[in-house]
Parts: C-alpha cells; sequence; structure tokens
C-alpha cells in the first residue's frame, strides 16, 4: 500500500479540519455525557440485570468513539499531539478506558471504578471548566511548599505519637501510617477531641499538649498556605488592573499636555515669526 | 361596564401613587411582620388549640391584603410590573399563599411549610437586606462553573464509592443518590473519619486513600471558589476606587498645569504684544 | 460643709491629675490582674475550704478600689465621664461587682458569674486590647445586616422544621426555639448528618433536601459576610494608602513642574525685559 | 600547645569555607534526612526487633555528624553564630540530641519524642521552607494581640463555666484547666453541641445562652484576626507594587515632560538669541 507524502498531507490536513470541526465536537461532547450518565446507572443492580448487555454495549461502543477519536488526532497532529497537557489527559484517559473490562482483569474492582474517571474528560471539553481547571493547577505551585512544611510537621508528630501512644490505642496511632491519617483526621478538626484526644487524655494525661500544639500548628500553616494564595491572586489581578489603567492614563496625560504645548508652540512660532519679520524689516531698512 | 381610555389612565396613575406612596409600604411591612410571628406562634400546638381560630383568621386576612396589593400593583404597571426580579418573587409567594390551606391540598404538609417563605418579603419590603440578596445573587454567576466542576467531582466518586462500598454499607453508598448525600457530609468535615471512613477502612483498607484524596480535591475546589469570590470582589472594588480617584487626581493635575499654563500664556501675550508695538512703532517711525 | 467654687475646682484638677498618672492606672492594672487571678483560684473547692475568707477579704478590696477609682472619675470628669463608651463599660462592670455576693441574692449563681466579667476591664486598661476590640466593635454594622438576613432564613426553617418534624424529633424541632438552636448547630456543621439529619432522613426521607439547602444557604450568606468583611477592611485601607501616596505624588510632581516653569518665566523675564529695553533705547533714540 | 593569632585565624577561615561550602551542606541535608527516615523506622517493634543495634548506631553517627557540624560552625563564627535566629534553633535541637537515649533517663519517654524534632532541622537547610517559616514567624507579632484578647475571653468563659457546671460535669468543666480544654474544643465546633452543649442544656436550661454567645464572640475574634492577617498580607504587597510602578511612572512622566521642556526651551534660546542679535545689530546701528 503505498501513498505519496502529498496524499499524506492532504488527508492529515482533512483529517484535521474533521476533527476541529464544532460538529464533530458537540459530538464527542454528547457521548462523554451519554457515557457519564450510562456509568452511573450502571450501579444499579437491578437495571443492570435486565438491560445490563444493553449498557456494557453502548458503553463499549462509547469507548470504540473515543478510540477512533485519539488516533485519528494522534495521526493529525503527529508529535505535536502530546504537547499539549489537556491531549496528554485524554489520552491517559482513553488509554485506561481500553483495558478489558471483562475477562481476567474484570474481577479488580479498581479497573472497574477506574472508567468512572472518563467523566472528567467533560474539563477537556469545555472551555470554561478547562480554564477553572487550568487556575487551580496554576495555583498548585505556591501550594506545593507550604504543602511540604506541613508534611513534615504531620510526620514529626506522627512519629511522637506512634512512640507515645501506639501501645494503648493501636488502632489510632499503630503505625506511622496510622498515626498520619489520624492526625490529617485531627486536622480536619473531626471528632478530634471526644473521639480521639480525650480517651488518649484519660490514660496520658500531658496530652492534650500534643493534640492543641498540633492543631494550633497545623492551622496556622493552613491559614498561612490560604492567606498567600488570596495574595497572590489579588497582586496578580490587581498587577493587571493597574498596568491597564496606568497606560490609559499616560496616554491621557500626554494628550493633555501635548495639546497644551501645541498652543503653546503655535504662539510661541508666532512670536517667533513677529520677531524674525522685524529683524527682516530692519535689515530691509539697513541695506 | 365602560371605562374610557383617559379615564382608566388616572385611575392607573392614582393607584400607582398609592401603592408607591411611603405610608402604604410601611403597612405592608407591617402586615408582612405580622404574618411572620403569627407563623412562628402558630407553631405551637398548645396556642393553636385555644386561639386557633383567631389565628387562621389573621392569618387569612394577611393572605387578602397581600392579593389585593399584588393586584393593584398588577393593574397598576400592568406587563412592566414583571420585569422587576423583586416583583416576580413577591408574586410567587403570594401565589403559593393562595393555595386553600384548607380542604383536600391541606393535608400535604408541603404546602404548609411553604407558607413560611411569606417571611422572605421582607427582603423585597427592606432596601438593605435587598442589597445583600442582590450582592450574593450577583456573585453566583461566579461560582456556577466552579459548582459544576464540583458536581462532576462529586458525581466521579459517587459512582467510584458505590461501586466499591455499595454492598458492605448500603445506607451510606448503596446507590449514587445515598452516595452523595455521603460525599456531601464528607465535604463538610462532619463525622468523617470517625462516622464513615473507619468502618469502610476496616473492611477495605485502600478506603482511605478514596477519602483522604476527595477531601483534598474538594476542599481545593471549594477554596478556589471562595479566593475567587474575595479576588472578584476586591478588584471590583478597586477598580471602582481608582476610577474615581483617577478623575478626581487628572481634574486636579488638569487644573494646576492649566493655570500655570495661563499665566505662561498671559505673559506670552504681553511678550507678543511688546513686540508687535516694537513693530508699529518701527513702521510708524519708518513711515 | 462649705467648698468655694475655686477650691472645687481646683480639687477637681488634682484628682484629674492623679487619676490620669501613669502610677495609678499601672496600680488598678494591677489590681485588676490580681483579682481575674483570684476570681479563678476561688473556683477550686480545695483552696476555697482553707483561704476562702482571705480570698473573699481581698476579692472584696478589689471590688472597693475599684468602686473608689470610679467615683474619682465621676467626681474629676463630671457629665464628660459617659461620653466615653469604655467609661461607660468600666462603670457598668464596677455596678455588677457591687451586688452583695453574700445575703439574699448570693444564691443566684448568675451573679456569681457575672463577677468574671471584672477580667474584661484589662481591655480597657491595654491600649493595644482597646484598638483591637474597636475594630471589631466597628466591623459590626457591616454585618449587621446580613445577620438580619441570616435571621430571617434561620426563622423561615425552624417554622418549617418545626412543621415537619415536631411530631417525631420533639427534641431537635420541638418548638422554634429548639428548632433555631439544631439549625444553629447544624450551620456549624457540628454532627449536622450523622447526629441530626440521618435520623430525620430515616422516618422523612424528603428531609435531605431541608438540610443540604439549608446548608449551602447559610454558608453562602457566612461566606459574603466574610468577604464583605476582608473586601470592606482593604478598600479602607488601600484608600488610606492611596490618598497618601497620591498626596506625595501630587506634591512631588508639582514640584518637578514648577521648577522647570520657573526655569521657563526667568528666561521669558530675560526675553521681556530685552524687548523692553530694545524698546526703551528705541523710545530713547527717538526722542 | 601553643597556636598563635595568625595560624589560629587562617584556621577559622579554612573551617569557615569548609562549613559554607554546598557539597558539605549537601551532605548535612542527606544527613538529615537520613536521620529522619530512620526515626519513622525505629517506630516499627518488628524491625526494631532484628535491626534495632543497627539503627541506633547510625542514629547516633548521624547525631555525631550534627554536633561536629555545630562545633565547627561555633569555632569559625565564634559569637557571631548565635545572631542568626536558625543557628540557634539547629543548636538547640543538636543539644537536645545529646540528651543520652540510654541510661537514667531513657525510660523518660519526653525525652525519645523530642529527638523527632531534628526532622525539624530539614527546614534550617532548604531556602524556600525557610521563607515560608519566617512570613509565618513574622505574621505573629499581629495575631499576638488579638490571641490574647481571646485568650482573656476564654479565661472569664472558662471560670463562668467551672462555677456553673463544675458539680455535674466534673470531666468538662471541673476546673479552669478542664474548662478550657472544653473551650478551645468548642471553639474549634468538635461535638460542641451533640456532645457538650446538649447535656449540659438538659440540666441547666440556661446553658445555651453561654454556648451560643462563646461560639459567636470566638469566631468573631478569630474572622478578625484572619481579615486582619490576608489585609496586612495584602496592604503590603500592595505597597511594594505601588511604590515600583510609582517609581516608574514619575521616571517615565518626568521624561515625557523634560524633552518637551527641552524642545521648548530650544526654540525660547532661538528667540532670546533672534532679540538680541537685533540688540546688537541695533546698537552697532546706533554707533
Amino acid at each position: 500500500m503505498f501513498i505519496n507524502e502529498f496524499c499524506r498531507k492532504r488527508l492529515r490536513n482533512r483529517i484535521k479540519r474533521f476533527v476541529e470541526n464544532q460538529v464533530f465536537q458537540n459530538f464527542i461532547l454528547a457521548v462523554i455525557i451519554l457515557n457519564s450518565i450510562l456509568l452511573g446507572v450502571m450501579t444499579y443492580p437491578q437495571i443492570m440485570a435486565s438491560f445490563g448487555d444493553v449498557m456494557h454495549l453502548i458503553c463499549n461502543i462509547c469507548v470504540g468513539i473515543f478510540t477512533v477519536e485519539i488516533v485519528l488526532k494522534l495521526y493529525a497532529y503527529g508529535r505535536k499531539f502530546f504537547k499539549s497537557g489537556w491531549n496528554n489527559f485524554d489520552f491517559i484517559i482513553v488509554l485506561i478506558s481500553l483495558v478489558p473490562t471483562a475477562g481476567p482483569f474484570s474481577s479488580f474492582r479498581v479497573f472497574r471504578i477506574l472508567r468512572a474517571l472518563r467523566a472528567l474528560r467533560l474539563i477537556t471539553q469545555l472551555d470554561k471548566l478547562r480554564v477553572i481547571v487550568q487556575a487551580i493547577v496554576d495555583s498548585i505551585p505556591n501550594v506545593a511548599w507550604a504543602s511540604g512544611l506541613l508534611l513534615i510537621i504531620f510526620y514529626i508528630f506522627s512519629i511522637m505519637g506512634t512512640t507515645l501512644f501506639a501501645a494503648d490505642f493501636p488502632d489510632w496511632f499503630g503505625s506511622i501510617g496510622k498515626s498520619m491519617y489520624t492526625l490529617f483526621q485531627v486536622m480536619t478538626l473531626e471528632s478530634w477531641s471526644m473521639g480521639i484526644a480525650r480517651p488518649v487524655i484519660a490514660l496520658h494525661s500531658y496530652a492534650w499538649v500534643y493534640f492543641v500544639s498540633f492543631i494550633l500548628v497545623s492551622s496556622f500553616i493552613v491559614m498561612n498556605v490560604i492567606v498567600g494564595v488570596v495574595v497572590n491572586a489579588i497582586s496578580e489581578i490587581s498587577a493587571d488592573i493597574k498596568k491597564e489603567k496606568e497606560a490609559v492614563k499616560i496616554r491621557n496625560h500626554k494628550q493633555d499636555l501635548s495639546t497644551e504645548f501645541m498652543k503653546l508652540k503655535e504662539q510661541m512660532d508666532v512670536v517667533s515669526k513677529l520677531i524674525e519679520a522685524q529683524n527682516n524689516s530692519k535689515t530691509g531698512y539697513m541695506k
């Protein structure tokens, strides 16, 4: 099978126009929504008992359409396809969908629940959602180091907690992992006192220092993270507004000044001409 | 019954002046407050046993006054009445009040509880409350898409939760709806760990990933929504302030410059006149 | 007993200087701290058993000192004393302290616990705390109307809750008051689901609408209140900064301009003088 | 042993260069991370049973390295060492590590848990974390006085709580300390109603005033603290931005004006010269 370079290029452009077509994108959006609804419906055992086969069939057709879409895009854009984060995102989700839902793996629940991620493709298809997710993703670096700090605090307190309370409360502080989970619960303030701290204090009277200091430290760090995000967002926006306003103002200002200067200069020119005229007349007189 | 066009118009204007009269509006406000208090009092069975009939009578009179008010307004403003959101709001509340509280429907509690909404008319009558509610309603579009994103996350996690835990915890994850309610509870951090997550983890040891990741993702989105609202509000206000300040500054600035220029120009004029005078004298001399 | 007007005035000024003296104020601060510590110590029954009489004596001496202080201030300042909110605050607290702690009223716990309010006098004595409290009090008007709105929402939902759930859950929704307390608990998100909503939903399956909508509405209003406070505080501060900066800038700007104008004017004057000199010479020549 | 002044200085400089060397700092960072991981691993009894001796050995070697590092730094910097807060921080942590983990004190758990603090040295070694911690520490003074106010409110309410409820609820309000802990729990909104307030209200019907007023007052103060921190952070940042922008603007503005003035002055000069030339020619003519 021989396709020369020209034909290939023409085919690519055609496919490009096809996948970028609004009608095609709306169709894909519709398939995503249909698939998402189906995935929800498929959790009802009564419905699955009667219509299970139809459901699975439609579901597989949807996956087929997604696969064709990605293959077309891969062919149309080539390597450039992977330069967009959203394309990678779509690619991975479709790849996960292709893991056989029947067969030796189907018994693993984890593959079945990963199908639900297909609904995330709604985000790639809707611009407004993409902007929000982009904003959230962009705010992660600001939060990353503070999260690192929080992790160190978590680690130190979980070592302490495990050392102190592992023997008496193996469910809550039995290992570093269990302690970290318990501390996460304490940080969210969920049942930290009635559920965790009071029973612990009943055996270890000094334990209130541990819990109260952890809550104060962790909430202080979280507060600083949120304040940081707010301040960052405001400073960015205000910088934008200011830059814009600044430009308008300077432009206006320049215009004001220049019109005034223009008038002044014109008057100046009149004066100059008068003097020169006078000079000329004089020199004319003198000659 | 024949009323000619002119009479109709005059009547309309009269009614308009009547319903826009401050005394009439205060009277309606008083009726709303009286009705609201009554609705509260009517929840006490002992009081209802002795004064039930009187209560119901006053309540019906109040609804009658509201109905007359709306009919008058409808006649006075015609179609324009429905252009104001607040009028529509009042109209719907009065319409709901007219559903018979006695008779075949009175057994449905839902109609009885909807009467409580009449207290919302306080908002339409008090300007300060209207401003606040308007501000809250105006902030909804900013929050709408982020809420959509949150809904998608909720949907995905509830599909996963139902798939994984429905068999073992039918009360919490028995269906998509139950899972979404449970996830809402988890998002508000209420008993998420001691009440829900720890029992689930006891059976499915990997479930901590599910709960912790849901809490992190949902609180991150909510944080971004709040930051967005704060930043939006600030940027709006600061834009207002700046615009104002800008105007004042430019005005001041112009005045400063123009007075200086005025002086300069006057001096310039003096120079011009002197030169002209000189020229004239010279030409006079020359002739 | 005759004191003439002059003597009275002199005495007043002396007392004024005395109560405004730093040493006296520090002494009062020390008495307040001593009294506050004592009130804490007096809650320990073992200590009271052995040292109860001494404690009561010192406590009464403290109250005596406070009374003398207020009487002196009242004499020194006269009516002006009540113009300061903080003086009124001190006056009321001392007045409450004078209610007999022994005698017919002493059995009422409420008078005994009001003694604890004396520690609030620390706020009046420490400037930094006064500033913070003033800021908090000043932010109340911004919050007042939004709180009014929240109260209306509370009232409507408590009427609904009482109508719907009073029969089945008399402890939580038995009356308007009980419903409002329960709704306050729900607003703080404390045990709202596992403690309140799930048992209610078990009997009334539609009740989730009631609870979820209440949480969404109330948290939306609270969010708007907080955003309002933040935005208000920022706009105030930024207005202050801007005003200051503006003044500096305009001043600088004026100076820049005026120096330039000064030079220009001087040059202008030179030109004028030259022309006039020329004119004069000419007229001199002409004569 | 005689070392002359010159040799000492040279040695110091060498050590200085050595401890400030990036390779050495990375080595210390690696030791800190290794030690932190070890401290976590050492909480697992099974691992300790088999590899306990090796673990303790490596741990002691790490402490030895830290000690040598601090001693070298102390020698290199002398008194200046203690001028940096971070050095003091490192010094105290290493000092705590030197408390014998075996011997008469080893039975005290408190010394064993303090070893976990060594992981905090990660903060001193990583610049990004130092900046965040510095920012958090810098925000403490802004929060300090408000915390003082909160403490006074806590104290007053705990005196009241102890006076009112100590007899009936000794576990929650038995003493000032217990009341303060309970109030801290109430402030974090953890089980405040279902756990604490409802049982108390069952015996003391007026107690809802106590709990609701405490929650309102404390959350109002906390809100004001957070708003204060946000506003402070924004005003600082915006002041920085403004200062910068201001400088740029004034510079630009000056340039705009000065170029215009330059042109005007040049024209002015031309005029002056013309007039002078005229004058000269006239005077030449006159002579």
